[in-house]
């Protein structure tokens, strides 16, 4: 979204596709040995030497993942490689490249890329990653980013889904429900907004919330923290669709269950005040309101003493047999089963 | 598109997205033991040893790339795969592993995308390739399809576009013209079809041309063919926007000039007797159509004798000083200097 309506628009058609490409990545630099040839001929070539590679790829569409009239460029650029590089660390990996192809309407005009490409630089600099190549083209409707990650890890340290183990405990890494909360807000100020455009927001009470869904950090440093605590993760899982989600997707495809206990899911004071004033169940948004990036991840329990007070991790519950299922277990100590939505109890409302 | 319009139109929503991604790949096999891990995970695992890696990626928006009016879901699968296997046979490298993601209107049911994939399936199986990962999502309109294709090289064997030195030869493989040429006979019978949905096309004289343009062929056999000649290409390209475009990008890229000869670009009868049925120069097709997917290289001219005569190879120009330009050299033995759009002498008519 272009808030200085008087700023120059150059119209994208006036540098073509080469020029365009060439305009927007000239910034970026090389920091990785492991580029041999980024930007600039009809593949990247890479070399990793002995250690694996993962390779990740996610589309965002705009009209269904994101809305420009709060979602400024820049942050949606930077927001766009966060959601690539959460999956790379969530397979345990180093992220080291990333490839970026968007469609844009003729509605854009170059100084809105620049903004884009802006956040982009901005991501790959913050995580010390290196843009290799991509795609630009023309859509018919509205604009759409699809980034591809790639990063390296060592021989049988890759973390899978599908490796959680009976008694191993589940932990998750910050807080959960700030974006899915930053979210509510943004919309919120957006209809009073049409309805009074004079109308000045005061978000001072949102702060986190609204850094938690417009700037969204990946936990490149929770995978560097495992590490050094010598802890290797049993199964690991990005929590981009929400913690009920991917705690189901844990115990599917790993052939377990789960005891989740509600009173252990890790709420920052903005979630909890705000979910009071919207008059939403703190525990329904941090099971389903996704985008939070954070990791969810299973260790032995032998592994407890390592993690045992760190301030960035939590114990939320524990692996079970299979056959046990996936439970919530609520503060009155009721046993729930877990759905994909959430929480069945509260489906129900 | 769907050609029947009483087949069964089951709703992408019934499945939900991960459902979805499960539905359409459970048919692909893992056949590389560079894939550790494939499609099921936040990423998948690759392994290439001491090998170098080829990363490429491509954007296909409906209505911008491809007209479902005429090109078959499945065509399409096969062709958006080839496009991008292409970039990688241009590397020089062997194509090992794709990722594919989707983003489609709800105008499309899963019996669609089922088509789609099958096209994707069956480019995957005849390329040898791994399917590994891939996003799929609704969009606002239309289809859009990204495809990330991974693959490998030996160390030192890949080949850049800015390596061409005076006094190599410029091959071509194939011919040229025929996609571009393809695409006019379906527009042709389109806009027949639109004033008399009865008509019956008679498309025996154009069942080349039509090939070219509705199922490319990557020249993954040519990559194979240098090898077995031990033909090292000085530099290569893939002839994705015209053969003029892409002679410009390895002159410009390797700082040389070049004379490219009109009368030995080669052309396929179709290609002839079609031009002159549309009134088009068949020189201006081969230089501006695009979509031939052919390899554009220079060689040695000490390799010379190891490509002469070779039915899939034409020597159709060579390498000069960068300051004599880059040039057609007609058959009436002008020159004339090669733009973007072609040829100047013809744009200007």
């Amino acid at each position: 979204m272009i808030e200085d309506k008087n700023q120059p628009r150059t119209s994208l058609s006036e540098l073509g596709e080469f020029g365009l490409i060439d305009h927007l990545t000239k910034n970026f630099k090389i920091n990785h040995n492991s580029t041999i040839k980024g930007v600039g001929d009809d593949g990247a070539i890479l070399n990793f030497s002995n250690r694996q590679i993962v390779v990740t790829t996610d589309l965002l569409v705009e009209g269904v993942h994101f809305d420009l009239s709060y979602m400024p460029l820049k942050h949606l650029g930077y927001k766009a490689v966060m959601v690539n590089l959460s999956d790379v660390y969530a397979m345990n990996g180093a992220a080291t490249q990333i490839t970026v192809s968007i469609a844009v309407s003729n509605r854009f005009p170059l100084e809105a890329l620049e903004e884009l490409y802006e956040g982009i630089f901005a991501a790959c600099e913050a995580y010390n990653v290196d843009l290799i190549g991509g795609d630009t083209t023309s859509s018919t409707k509205g604009l759409l980013i699809s980034i591809t990650a790639i990063g390296e890890v060592e021989k049988g340290k890759a973390v899978y889904r599908n490796t959680a183990k009976q008694n191993d405990l589940l932990v998750v890494s910050g807080d959960l429900g700030g974006a899915y909360l930053g979210l509510q807000v943004l919309e919120r100020e957006k209809q009073v907004f049409e309805v009074n455009p004079n109308s000045q927001p005061d978000l001072t009470d949102y702060t986190y919330l609204i850094e938690r869904q417009l700037k969204p950090e990946a936990r490149k440093d929770i995978v560097k923290l495992l590490k050094e605590l010598e802890v290797k993760p049993t199964a690991m899982i990005d929590i981009s669709d929400g913690l009920s989600s991917e705690i189901l997707h844990i115990c599917k495809q790993s052939k377990v269950g789960c005891n989740l206990y509600e009173e252990k899911i890790p709420l920052d004071q903005q979630v909890i005040s705000t979910c009071e004033e919207f008059d939403l169940n703190s525990t329904t948004v941090a099971l389903s309101g996704g985008e939070d990036y954070e990791l969810l991840f299973t260790i032995s329990p032998n592994d407890f003493p390592k993690i045992k007070g760190n301030p960035h991790l939590t114990v939320i519950g524990h692996i079970t047999e299979e056959s046990e299922g996936v439970n919530l277990v609520t503060r009155a100590n009721q046993k729930v089963a877990l759905t994909a939505q959430g929480w069945n109890a509260l489906n129900k409302n």
